[in-house]
């Protein structure tokens, strides 16, 4: 496995797959991997000749309270798990190679921003789509690889593909949980003991959620009442909505998701399924 | 020559293009032709295996009151045109072809767009990166043709291209102008038989000013009095800033642009050049 850190040297590197006549499949990560990304990059591997994989902590995606110094990072150990699950090329820059100047041009990922996550981070899927957007021109991949935990980060990504025609596949991956239930999550290093046990209850949550749902209910009031009742946490949200757009008429494919709050970790979850017969 | 009018048969046309290896110069056009896009094919000609040029009147990057409706359009003749010059494909999109749906997602020109045309054309230049990113990605074209005499357009999508990573190169070409000095634009046909008479003194006061600056006098106030005295247009703005950043800090290359309004028509024309020794 090659770990490439400047743009000239990944431009290298892809000018040469696309000679050759290889795909590229991009899996965009901000580092300290685990069982999901890793799911990621087998899907890659499966579907295309060469895997790339950015490790890249992006200034632009956390707000000015939120977690961008203390994230964590363990660029070695990710090494290796890249590696074993067949990535064939790291892309680690550093910021100042990423953003060499602030551009005077920026995107804004609009009413898709302002639920859900994007409520309580604002400016966050902004600055996804800066580094996506990025990510995507320096690759030329032919697809890019992304958890459905990051459901909302999921849905404004593939507008931005489908509404303005890049030239790639965007395949949604499903979440990989722990035995108990709980997402995986490089945040979930930062939770306590407890936290820890409780945290499988969000899950829980949204499958009392998903049945109520399906019953015709509002899920809501069920499962602040488990979370409240199975976890220390704050709930941040729990909403409904269309899936990909994000609108609150609800009519066939659903998306149910959450945020609560620990001590040190903000965790999200959340289902994606469909209505039927409204 | 091939027209092509959908996005599926362009993207036929590129992966063929792409499979065999060829380079493909893009042209992006708003349509009623002059010797300026022709110039632009030939350049592009030169350079690529295959020229891709785009006749789309982009409803994006015009306001409300402006002259999408009547923005003269002629098919028959750019085809015409256009296969002389050596295009080898015409992509002309029906605008639902190009906006089947509005994107939540915005590209905002930011601070580029606060001076010059951008300040009585809001939304314009967010308009034109709007279909500029959507060609761009449809195209995958090994460089992008563009006038100088839009230099705001080209300032504003040159920075975009860098700072987002377009695996593009965009080509700057020189103004294509009448042998009396105006520079040629699809608007011309708008000006009554006096107005013609006046126009190259846009030319002319340009001159004099980029005269004054390399003298180290304010150009604006000569430039001003000569287009007072010689054309009955409005002056809608003089500027002078830094090239391509367009900020009033200019140390070394510099563009000097106007805009005038005549009673049909609203030219635009710019010198770009360098200030030695400050």
């Amino acid at each position: 496995m090659r770990k490439i850190e400047t743009i000239e040297e990944l431009k290298e590197w892809v000018q040469e797959q696309k000679s050759a006549g290889l795909s590229i499949g991009l899996v965009p990560t901000m580092g300290f991997l685990h069982e999901g990304h890793l799911t990621l990059v087998e899907t890659a591997k499966q579907e295309n000749d060469a895997v790339l994989m950015s490790i890249f902590v992006n200034p632009a995606q956390f707000g000015p309270n939120e977690d961008f110094e203390r994230y964590p990072r363990n660029m070695e150990r990710d090494m290796q798990l890249a590696e074993t699950a067949g990535t064939d090329v790291i892309f680690a820059p550093s910021a100042d190679e990423m953003y060499p100047r602030e551009s005077a041009i920026t995107i804004s990922a609009g009413r898709l921003a302002d639920q859900l996550c994007g409520k309580s981070r604002p400016g966050h899927f902004d600055g996804v789509l800066k580094v996506v957007t990025k990510l995507f021109h320096l690759a030329q991949a032919d697809r890019a690889y992304f958890g459905q935990k990051d459901a909302q980060q999921l849905a404004i990504i593939e507008s931005w593909v489908a509404d303005f025609n890049f030239p790639l596949e965007i395949r949604r991956v499903a979440t990989v949980r722990e035995p108990d239930g709980l997402a995986k999550s490089s945040r979930n290093v930062y939770l306590s003991e407890q936290e820890r046990g409780e945290a499988p209850h969000l899950k829980k949550a949204l499958e009392i959620g998903k049945q109520a749902v399906l019953d015709g209910k509002n899920p809501v009031p069920l499962m602040e009442q488990h979370l409240t009742d199975n976890t220390s946490g704050k709930i941040d949200y729990i909403q409904l909505l269309s899936y990909p757009d994000l609108t609150e008429n609800v009519v066939s494919d659903a998306i149910l998701a959450l945020a609560v709050q620990f001590e040190k970790a903000r965790l999200i979850d959340n289902l994606i399924f469909t209505i039927k017969g409204n």
